[in-house]
């Protein structure tokens, strides 16, 4: 079954907003093994939503269609969907009470133009939506779902999860689609694809693509199957081949994130976690503390961006910083080995650098990142090109590999180092 | 002159990578004042490849297409253009050598798959890229324009702005798109549209909608005129309008951040300021550091993720702990006031809370915010459904808010309060 998806809304063609639902539907479907060729986006405007529609279900077997299903006067989804359909516009009472109660619940009066959202195209299903107001809308027309969702992302996921998934796959009856990311840092993408090109040569099913992404390199592998098991057994081999040819550089699969490992290696060595940031800025710390479970491990940070902060905070001394300057391995050493002692942690992570534009003694993007474990600390130097966000972003994720490689002790093992920051 | 993107890359499809360069590209031409009607994402597939962009050329007058230019095997934007066209693949010499150059001045040799980037469309320009290997690609074809770009959104950047918007700009001639976000804080979607019921009613040039974004709520006015000047005018009254009913909810205008206001109430008043984090785990102190400037103001944070930290770092004391619970407005209070004697600032926000799914004595999204001024500290509980992230990022955002109350006085000032937070 092919599913279309299309997220309707001007913001989103201004680019004031990004389209984090087109992703979001993206992976279920993926996961739910139905197939999406194309994803679109419109904005605001009747004639070229029902281009769109119409377009979509000329290729389509389902259309999932996010936004523009809200109460206000530019949410004309509801309108289009009618127009490419040829159908009426209704409205339902009962649906409208529901409305006022779900109001009055909350001991508010409801607003009228909320009636809105009791409209719908005649033939649709007004399916409830758990966490607001606006209904999902599922229509059959020649043969084909129409799904119309709305754009709030934690409304959209849960009506994806209750209402739409289920009905998709219960349609579809297919196989399923098995995807597995493996995933790699220390090499560049053209250098990666250099070493597994033999192994692209064999793909096909499963199909093999190479992505970039905030300094790691991710291979997916994507196999078409009847059944999981068959797909597993498609990717097996391949992905076999992967980890063999890109060794230590391999971090993980899937969800498995940087941050995530990290956690999983302190909770298996009975240590806890700090870090100590000056401009990342709290960064490492936030993505530490996103991993639900991580109050079990981590102890706290301490962001010192001012040089007042480094000295009081973490005991870096005066003598070291003057020496030195703000920016080098001394001071990213002091400032790691300080935050284990008054954050009482087994292992610290510490950065400091200068992410620009404003310069200190040293260039814009000059990065240093130092790492103390019970056995030792170590630091390293790197120059990052880019803007502010990605020198941040970037020596946010570099930290967190360095800690992988200082707790496996990997870094000073002496085993073989390919990679750009050890 | 109407610009239609394609986006290529079947990880945006499995929605492993959300398409932030579609955004990037809308703000981009939104600002040279050019239309933007449709913006696709297609797999890595050759046949869809071809289908979209043929499709894009039937109802568009330039076409900027991203991903898909890279040295590897599933980079097939160069050969889907030339299936699209009708056109050769050809390979420039002159490109091969200058990518051989600039392996070799970073002492590398290139990996031969690269040469693959060195391949163009018959009838095709090969623009430079200043910051990788991938070319941009620019060709006309039946008198409309074709640019390929790499997906890397560091080089897609500045490509946009050093070749495809000047060329696009040049070739348009047409007027400017004026569009002017106000962003409020403080009330529900369909309160804020029934308050501009009439203002909406009597809009068209400019156009009015209404955007949720992590809790604020956006009015954004759109104006089409000949000259800046003219749309300027347009949007004028209708911004008065909006300004006049929403009073003090409206926080700032287009890309003014909560956090931008924040660090220029603290500089307006010669005020440091500093964070005490539990649930949000250092997200505060990373929204303030990622504006360029903050470090003349921002001293800090202390993340005091585990209870020790609360007491060690921020002399958060064991009686009011016990007594209240660590979720608590005096355990808030206590951490405000704590982390601006430890770090010596004026201003400190504080944050406490179970974000979930791991439950304290409260219930997951009970969330406490205190902020210390040099005038008082106060704090507020609010209760946010939905997961982990949702209820840190919706904190995050309510943290930086409060602090612009607390900062301006508004907050115990006896002004009119219709906001959520206070």
């Amino acid at each position: 079954m092919i599913v279309e998806v299309i997220a309707v809304g001007t913001e989103l063609l201004l680019g004031q907003t990004v389209n984090t639902n087109a992703a979001q539907i993206g992976s279920r479907l993926a996961d739910a093994g139905l197939e999406h060729q194309y994803s679109t986006v419109v904005g605001d405007d009747h004639d070229r939503m029902v281009a769109a529609i119409r377009l979509a279900l000329s290729r389509a077997d389902a259309l999932v269609i996010t936004g523009g299903v809200g109460p206000t006067q530019d949410d004309i989804t509801r309108e289009a969907i009618c127009s490419a359909t040829q159908r009426e516009l209704l409205f339902s009472e009962e649906y409208a009470d529901r409305l006022r109660r779900w109001w009055a619940a909350r001991g508010r009066e409801m607003p009228d133009s909320n009636l809105k959202q009791a409209q719908y195209p005649a033939g649709a299903d007004l399916l409830d939506n758990p966490k607001g107001t606006a209904p999902a809308i599922q229509l059959e027309h020649e043969g084909k779902l129409i799904f119309a969702l709305p754009g709030v992302p934690a409304e959209l996921e849960i009506l994806l999860d209750q209402h739409v998934l289920p009905v998709l796959q219960d349609r579809s009856g297919e196989g399923v689609v098995l995807s597995r990311v493996i995933r790699t840092y220390g090499q560049s993408e053209s250098l990666v694809a250099e070493i597994l090109a033999d192994v692209f040569e064999r793909s096909g099913n499963p199909s093999m693509a190479f992505l970039a992404s905030s300094g790691e390199i991710k291979i997916r592998l994507t196999a078409h199957a009847p059944t999981e098991e068959e797909a597993e057994a498609l990717v097996a081999p391949f992905e076999a081949a992967v980890r063999e040819r890109m060794g230590s550089l391999v971090f993980g699969i899937d969800d498995e994130t940087i941050e995530n490992i990290v956690l999983g290696l302190a909770r298996n060595n009975e240590w806890t976690v700090a870090t100590a940031e000056s401009a990342t800025g709290g960064m490492v710390a936030s993505r530490i503390t996103a991993v639900p479970g991580a109050s079990k491990v981590f102890r706290g940070a301490i962001v010192a961006y001012h040089e007042d902060v480094k000295r009081m905070s973490l005991g870096v001394a005066d003598a070291l910083i003057e020496e030195h300057g703000v920016v080098s391995e001394p001071v990213a050493i002091a400032m790691a080995d300080g935050a284990a002692r008054a954050l009482e942690a087994d292992v610290a992570i510490a950065v400091t650098g200068s992410a620009g534009p404003e310069t200190l003694e040293q260039a814009a993007g000059t990065m240093v990142i130092a790492v103390h474990t019970p056995e030792r600390t170590m630091a390293r130097t790197v120059r990052l090109p880019g803007d502010r966000e990605r020198v941040r972003t970037y020596t946010t994720t570099g930290a967190l590999h360095l800690a992988r490689l200082a707790m496996t002790g990997e870094w000073w093992s002496g085993k073989p180092r390919s990679g750009r920051w050890v």
